[in-house]
This record gives structure tokens, C-alpha cells and sequence, in this order.
């Protein structure tokens, strides 16, 4: 069945067999969330408002451009916002959208999973070392 | 309160604003199931057992040694497990373990709502264009 109008169906293609299309907008936004620091990003936020300074610090081993470039990926897919309050020193604020607070959900579903499940993951770990 | 037997639960830490450490094993395996390509890799799988070129095939813009390394790191996780049938020439399976069906059905949550989100996204994208 064609469907002209929503032709990327993301999960649903892929498990028909469909080939996935790189050119595919939903894919670039997979990309975006589930990027090593995006999810990290969107976790921290869920706690509330963030300055960069304080994302650099909770997110342990990202580099300031990295952040940088995670945050301004999530701001264009309408994620987080941005609040400069134009002051000296510099003062930037950052928040999930509610539409980031949902995406926010599902990531921290994935996070909240992988922990209670490090027991049963690191018996493999075991088996192949 | 300390839990010392379990010193990173993950998404908690973060939310109560403890420091993220990247030597946490937690966050090698968000890490490993986050990946750009592993995300495809287990939502392809969850249609079923798939050889290495029809995953390639379907996971359109993925590398050879890409999805050879992506798998690798799904197989060391318990997530997948790769049978070599021993043949010439050679047909080696990939199918996912119960916990990576888990694992698959909470990326394939993330992706859908991706899906279902994306005219809310796209707002967005023609705001900064």
C-alpha cells in the first residue's frame, strides 16, 4: 500500500523489509537524539534548567565544541530552547521543549532499561573477555 | 543514600544532578545502542534473522566496517548473537537475544514517536531555515 503523503514510516518500513532511506527526515532527527551527548543532554535537562557551564559539568568527557554542536542540533529540531539573557558576563539558559520533554521520556526509558539490565549485560561481558 | 553495590544508576544520577562518570559501564552500553547505526541494526532485527548483506542492504549509507563494528559491539553486549553456519560460501545469521528484543522495543518506541512527531519537527526546521 502506497502512502504518498508519509513515505518514511520509520520503524514500521523497516521491519516490512523496506529499504530505509538515508534521505529520510525522521532518520536525521534518530541521528540527532541518539547521538553519543544528545541523549546525556536530554536526560540532564529533564532535571530542569541548564547553563552550559553546568551541561559541561554533569555531562562528564564532552568537549565544549561537542556540546555545543549537540545542543544547537537539538535547538533546530525544536528540542530545547535557547535563552540568552544578554548579559556580561555571558548568561545562556537551556530547557526542553514539551516536545523535548517527550523525546526526553523515551531516551531516558532506553537509559532507565540499560541499568536495571547491567547485570544480565555484564554476564557477557564475562563470556567474551 | 548510598548504594554502593550499584554506584551509577544512570538517568537518576543525572536527574538528581550527580556528576555522569564516563568510565560508568551504564553508559558504554547507552553508548553501543545509541549509535547511529546500531539503532537500525535493531529495529531491522526485529523483523527477524537477517544476513550481513541484507542488513547492509536495508540500513541504506552504512559501511562495511561500519555495520561489522556496530555488530560486534551488539554481539559483545549480549544483544545479538551471530551464527556462522560454516558454509562456503560463507552464510553468517544475526538475530536478536531476548534482552536485545528488550532493547529494540524501547529504541523502536523512541523512533516512532519520531515518526508520528516529525510535522511538530518540521515546524521548527523551516523557522531557522
Amino acid at each position: 500500500m502506497e502512502q504518498p503523503e508519509n513515505p518514511c514510516r520509520l520503524a514500521e518500513r523497516v521491519r516490512r523489509g523496506d529499504l530505509l532511506a538515508a534521505e529520510c527526515p525522521s532518520r536525521s532527527v534518530l541521528k540527532h537524539l541518539t547521538g553519543r551527548w544528545a541523549v546525556l543532554v536530554l536526560i540532564v535537562l529533564q532535571g530542569g534548567t541548564h547553563r552550559f557551564s553546568e551541561l559541561r559539568k554533569k555531562i562528564n568527557g564532552v568537549s565544549e565544541r561537542m556540546l555545543a554542536e549537540t545542543l544547537q542540533a537539538l535547538e533546530g529540531d525544536g528540542m530545547i530552547t535557547r535563552t540568552d539573557h544578554h548579559v556580561v558576563p555571558p548568561h545562556v539558559d537551556y530547557d526542553l521543549t514539551p516536545l523535548g520533554s517527550e523525546a526526553a521520556e523515551r531516551v531516558a526509558a532506553l537509559a532507565d532499561w540499560i541499568e536495571e539490565s547491567i547485570p544480565k549485560i555484564a554476564r557477557h561481558w564475562k563470556k567474551s573477555a
